[in-house]
C-alpha cells in the first residue's frame, strides 16, 4: 500500500482551514500564494482495532492542503464490504495504520484540483482505482493517479461497488482456466454479490453456471432469482447429498472451474462437481470451516486448489489493467446486463447500516452509504 | 494403456508350445515357417480382484508366439509396489482386465527376438519403459517399442525399481515450481523410497530438504540415516507441535515446494512450512486421512495444492521423455549417489515377500523378487 497517502489525523489537524472553492464558503480567509485546501470532511474513523460498532465514530476532519497533483473528491457513495469490517477488526492481512478512515471503494465527484492536475475537471465522476483506504468520508484527497474517471450515466450504487466484488468475479473467470463458450463453472455462495456477478458474466461469455446455495426457507424463490440472472442450475446443499452429483447436471458439461467462498461441506460439493483436472478457487470462507480434500482428488482426479485475493492482484504490476475492466463492467451495469441487490442508506444512518453489514439484522442486501 | 499388449490366458493357452531358442529345449517340435515362441513362463496371476494373498497364485503359462516386432525378455528382478497391490485389490483407477499377471516394473535380459526387431540383441539388459503390467513372471513378451536398453553395470535391484519411485521424485522436483539452487522443499513420509530419492536428488541440485517423519521408537536413528542421505533437517510430527514451525528452520529458506504422501496432520505440517505462494503436491495418502486446509492458506498465503500421479504422466505425450531421465537416475545409482533400502527375495518366496509388502511383518524394506 505504498502508493496510498494516508490522511492521518496529525496531518489533518495541522492544516489551515481555508477551502478550495471559496465561492461555496465565503466566510473563510484565503491563504497567501493561493494554497488550495479541501473542505473539512465528515469521516468514519477508528483509532484502534476492535468490533466496528465499538471502535468507529463519526468526526469532523480539518481541511487538508492539496499538493499540486492532488485531487479533492466529494464522495457520493461508498459501500460497507466485509473486508472493510475485517480491516477495522484488525484481522485483515493488509490494513492501514490506525488512526484511519474506514472504507476502501466508492464513487465521488471532483471538487477541486491541485495546480498540476491534468485530465480531470470539477464535476467529473471518479472512483479510486485501484481502490484504496479512506472512502468513508465526505471529502477525499488523493494523488490524481489514484482516481479513475467514469461515465456519469452510471448508477451511483454500481459505481461505488464495481471494483471489489464484480472485478473479483471477472478475474476469477479469466485467470485460472482457459474457459471457452460452452464450458461450465460451479460455485457455492451463489447468492453473494460475487456469486451473482459470476452467473451474469459467465452467461455473457456463453459459460454455463452450476450454483450451490445453502438450505433456507424460501430457497425456491432464491433459485428463481438466480435463474433469472442466468444460472443454468441451482441446488441447495441438501439436494446434493447424493452419491453422484454429476448425474444432476443433465446436459450441462462437467465444470472445469469452481469457486468457493464458503468452505466446509459447501467446498466439498464444488469439488465433487469438478471434472478431471479441474480447478477450485477459494476466495472466501463464510462458514469459517476449512476445506477438506481427499488424497485421490489430487492424485487420480488431478484437481488443483488455488486462492484468489483481489487486493493482491491490485497491488501487482497489473493494477492499472483494472481500469478498462472496470469500464467494461460499468458498461454492463448501464446496459442492465449486470445487476445485484443493494440498499442505499444515508451516511447519517451509518450505525444502522453497519449493524446490517455485521449481520445483526439477519440477511440484508449490501449496504451502500450515500453522502 | 492402449499400448499395452495384455498377455491374456486365452492367448497363452491357444499358443503352440515350441520355444524361441530350440537349442535350449530340443524336445519341442519346430513349427513351419520359423514361427518364434517364448519359453513357457512361471507367473503370479490373479483371475479376480481381492486381497492379494488370497487371489494370487503361481501358475505356468504356455509359450506365446512372437510377432515380428516382439521381444521376449527373461525377467531378472521385479518389485512389489503398493500400486501393484492396489491393482490386484481392484482399487487402482487404471488396471489391467483380469485375468492378469501381477507387477508393473522390473528388469530382464533379452532372450529372443521377433524377425523385425532392430537395436536389441539377446543378453541386453532392458526394462519396460514406460512401465507396463505383467512383470511378475519369468518370461515377458512385449513389442520392441516397450523395452528400454540400460547399462549392464546397473545393480539389478535399482534397475528393477528405478521408474516408479525415483522418477516420481525427479518429476515432482521439476514439474511444479522453478526451483533454483539454494531453494528449499519440505516433505512428509520422508523415509519412503520416494522421500529418500527426493532428499538425494534435491541435494545433487543444491536444494535444501526439510523432512517430516512419524513419531516412532528409534526416530533418532532414522534422522541420522536421512541426514546421511543429505537431509538438511528432519523433524518428527510431535516436534512440530509448536506455534511457529518456521522458527525451527534456522538458516534454511522457507520452502517453496512441499510433497505430501501421508495426508491428515502430516499434510498440514507441510502446509505450515510452505512460504507465501508455495505449492504442495500430493502423491500418496498413507494415513488414509484427507487433507484439511484453511481458507486463509488459499486467499492470503496464496498456496496452490496439486497432485502428481506418475502413471498419468507416463501415458501422456511425454512418456518417451522418461528414458533419458531413467538413464540419468540409473547413472546416479551406479555412482552411489542415489540409494535406498531394498530386500532381494527369491521369486519362490513370493508369498512371504507379499506378506511383507502388505505390512504383515511390520516395517520392511521394499521387496524385490529375483527370478
Amino acid at each position: 500500500m505504498a502508493s496510498l497517502r494516508l490522511v492521518s489525523f496529525k496531518a489533518l489537524y495541522r492544516s489551515s482551514s481555508s477551502l478550495c472553492n471559496l465561492t461555496h464558503s465565503p466566510s473563510f480567509a484565503v491563504r497567501a500564494f493561493s494554497a488550495i485546501f479541501s473542505p473539512s470532511s465528515t469521516a468514519i474513523v477508528y483509532t484502534q482495532h476492535g468490533p466496528p460498532d465499538s471502535v468507529t465514530r463519526i468526526i469532523e476532519l480539518a481541511p487538508v492542503q492539496l499538493k499540486e497533483n492532488d485531487v479533492c473528491v466529494k464522495m457520493i457513495a461508498a459501500p460497507i464490504n466485509p473486508s472493510d469490517i475485517n480491516r477495522i477488526e484488525g484481522v485483515y492481512p493488509v490494513r492501514p495504520d490506525v488512526p484511519a478512515v474506514g472504507g476502501y471503494e466508492g464513487v465521488g465527484e471532483v471538487h477541486c484540483l491541485g495546480s498540476a492536475v491534468k485530465g480531470l475537471s470539477p464535476g467529473d465522476m471518479v472512483i479510486p482505482s485501484p481502490p484504496s483506504s479512506g472512502t468513508w468520508q465526505t471529502y477525499v484527497v488523493k494523488d490524481q493517479s489514484m482516481w479513475h474517471k467514469i461515465d456519469k450515466d452510471t448508477p451511483i450504487e454500481y459505481a461505488a461497488t464495481i471494483t471489489i466484488n464484480p472485478l473479483t468475479a471477472l478475474r476469477m473467470l479469466q485467470d485460472f482456466t482457459n474457459l471457452k463458450s460452452g464450458d461450465s463453472i460451479v460455485q457455492n455462495g451463489a447468492t453473494s454479490i460475487v456469486g451473482q456477478c459470476v452467473i451474469q458474466i459467465a452467461r455473457i461469455q456463453g459459460i454455463h453456471s452450476v450454483n450451490i446455495i445453502r438450505d433456507r426457507a424460501g430457497s425456491d424463490v432464491v433459485k428463481e432469482k438466480l435463474k433469472k440472472l442466468g444460472a443454468n442450475a441451482v441446488f441447495t446443499e441438501s439436494e446434493l447429498d447424493v452419491k453422484n452429483v454429476k448425474a444432476l447436471l443433465n446436459n450441462i458439461p462437467e465444470p472445469a472451474l469452481g469457486f468457493n467462498c464458503v468452505g466446509g461441506t459447501a467446498a466439498s460439493l464444488v469439488l465433487k462437481f469438478l471434472r478431471q483436472e479441474g480447478t477450485m478457487v477459494t476466495y472466501g470462507g463464510m462458514s469459517k470451516k476449512p476445506i477438506t480434500v481427499s488424497t485421490s482428488s489430487f492424485i487420480f482426479k488431478d484437481l488443483s486448489l488455488r486462492g484468489f485475493w483481489l487486493q493482491k492482484w491490485m497491488t501487482s504490476d497489473k493494477s492499472m489493467e483494472c481500469r478498462p475492466m472496470i469500464d467494461y463492467l460499468l458498461g454492463l451495469t448501464r446496459e442492465g446486463k449486470l445487476s445485484y441487490e443493494m440498499e442505499l442508506v444515508p451516511f447519517s444512518d451509518f450505525s444502522t447500516a453497519l449493524e446490517k453489514a455485521l449481520g445483526k439484522h439477519g440477511s440484508q442486501p449490501k449496504q451502500v452509504m450515500k453522502f
